[in-house]
């Protein structure tokens, strides 16, 4: 399959660009006071923030949670407050159970940042800063590029990180290493598409840095755009439970990122290669991330196996003749 | 199916007899400081805990974080420290993350309670406070008697829950209202496991307090000990991604509690009435709670799934002539 990649590029330097508002913006926030913050969304527009909640884990003392929304508006946790920052995202921006979670969140008195696609969708007019983006292709990738623009600038601030310059350095390669990624990965996605285009079951597995990907990839992709069961199983969680279902012919699509769960993965295709002819590794290790120091490498896994997956889900689309926009419920009926 | 459910009221009534020795050990971790609770385990271990998590987001300022141990040790998250205070879980007390992971802890200086079958075990070895339990049926509910002791105990310590009495006394009602559950629930088991036994897919859902049960059916039960492909889908995330691939013979089992996301089920419920005839709802309404007052009820609703599930496991385990003890690698190869 050939692509032209000039207006995916465009739209991740869009985000890029965005680095001096995001500064501004974090700025504020942290003058106002951040004493935890809260990922609210729903499907993949919750997936995407999965590796900030990975980026804090690690270098920050200040909790971080992952909620989807209407969970979070209904549960109203106790330590939410106006010492919270909460990131919401909803590409349409009109998911009501995040734009309710936004007005609550204001109501708490807590800062706010909100991605959409449109500045003044319900979700937009919500939040103290948004950031809009009504492109049609690679708003999720420029989405992670602003999202670790704020996390990054956020733990500078709260926990001295010292690396936000190489980070800001490095996530400004990524319009032409994605597009290189992506390329690299044609073949491997149309040998993919070609062999698991009558499949009905896949488990995607992945951990840490990975995780929202692993599980974006099964309920987001597989599931809603191609109506193939998908189920997303944490590498560590595997081999409690999952993993007895597992038979020559069952499919694993098995995503290893250079976090630090890395060694979670590698268990898991050791019993693989054993015990299924169908298991599909992505190793982020196996593309190249020009000037991206090694150390960093581990952050960009997402990116990685995103450029990646997204070669497989187009080949899988054009070779069972499923387009990827096709719905059953989704904008179709009331629900 | 008859049973005498004598042996498992004795082990839950061991359970609610630990209370003096957990108020004295949650006095013992109180005073040494708790900034943060972490509840660490494996499957079916680490989901048991998962309604300790909701206990805490609701009444607590206590940031609380769930891990796969695999997870946790290879992350070792940044606020983890000596003022933390880490439960973790394994029914054999040998598995070797969970057993990594309560090592771990020790070093950190944090204060660790262990779940396990013998007090002796690695795990038992290698914990502050030990609750060992090696009865053969209904050690899990037994154990959740126990968790809840200790994190109601807990949050009167550090949030002035001031309903820590009131929960005591219904706690100790469980033996008799889970076994008056069990067999309510006897006939429609019988007729879901007859109407089920030769389903390959399921997909279970829930939230909020009920998420672990949720969670652990799919994956524990229908997945490792009964070989069907069982997805575990969050009632708020299903209709961003896997509501797309559900037909007229799509199998849904949907449990709704009487916790604060109920009406997250209700929608689930509202949509699979009009789109599948495959849907078995378990709703804790259902049953009654003999001796616990109108607002706690929430919080037992996954001790009245847990009931009603292990009727419509053991039921479909016979139907299926496929015992529930049955592995094909669990304790049978390495990995």
């Amino acid at each position: 399959m050939k692509v032209d990649y000039t207006d995916y590029k465009a739209v991740l330097q869009r985000g890029i660009d965005q680095k001096k508002n995001i500064e501004e913006a974090v700025e504020k926030i942290v003058k106002k006071g951040v004493e935890n913050v809260f990922l609210v969304g729903c499907g993949g527009s919750l997936a995407v923030m999965t590796p900030l909640k990975y980026v804090m884990e690690i270098n920050s003392k200040l909790p971080v949670y992952e909620y989807n929304a209407s969970e979070f508006i209904n549960i109203k946790p106790k330590l939410f407050g106006e010492k919270s920052l909460v990131i919401l995202s909803s590409y349409t921006g009109t998911t009501k159970e995040t734009v309710a979670a936004a007005k609550f969140a204001k109501e708490m008195g807590a800062a706010t940042i909100g991605f959409t696609g449109e500045a003044d969708s319900p979700l937009g007019q919500s939040v103290d800063f948004v950031f809009a983006n009504a492109a049609k292709n690679g708003v999720t990738d420029s989405k992670l590029i602003m999202l670790y623009q704020i996390v990054f600038n956020l733990i500078k601030h709260t926990d001295n990180y010292d690396k936000y310059d190489d980070m800001m350095d490095a996530l400004a390669t990524l319009p032409d290493n994605m597009v290189n990624i992506k390329n690299l990965a044609e073949e491997k996605a149309e040998q993919f598409a070609l062999k698991y285009k009558d499949a009905d079951f896949f488990m995607t597995l992945g951990a840490g840095a990975v995780w929202g990907e692993t599980y974006s990839y099964a309920v987001c992709i597989l599931e809603e755009m191609q109506w193939i069961k998908a189920q997303p199983v944490h590498a560590g969680e595997f081999f409690h439970g999952s993993f007895e279902i597992v038979q020559e012919d069952t499919n694993l699509l098995v995503f290893q990122g250079e976090d630090l769960t890395r060694p979670l993965l590698d268990r898991v295709i050791t019993f693989a290669n054993k015990y299924t002819k169908n298991m599909v590794l992505i190793d982020t290790k196996d593309y190249p991330l020009y000037g991206v120091p090694e150390d960093l490498r581990g952050y960009f896994s997402p990116f990685v196996i995103s450029a990646v997956l997204d070669r497989f889900s187009e080949n899988l689309a054009s070779v069972r003749n499923h387009p990827l926009s096709t719905r059953r419920y989704m904008t179709k009926v009331e629900y």
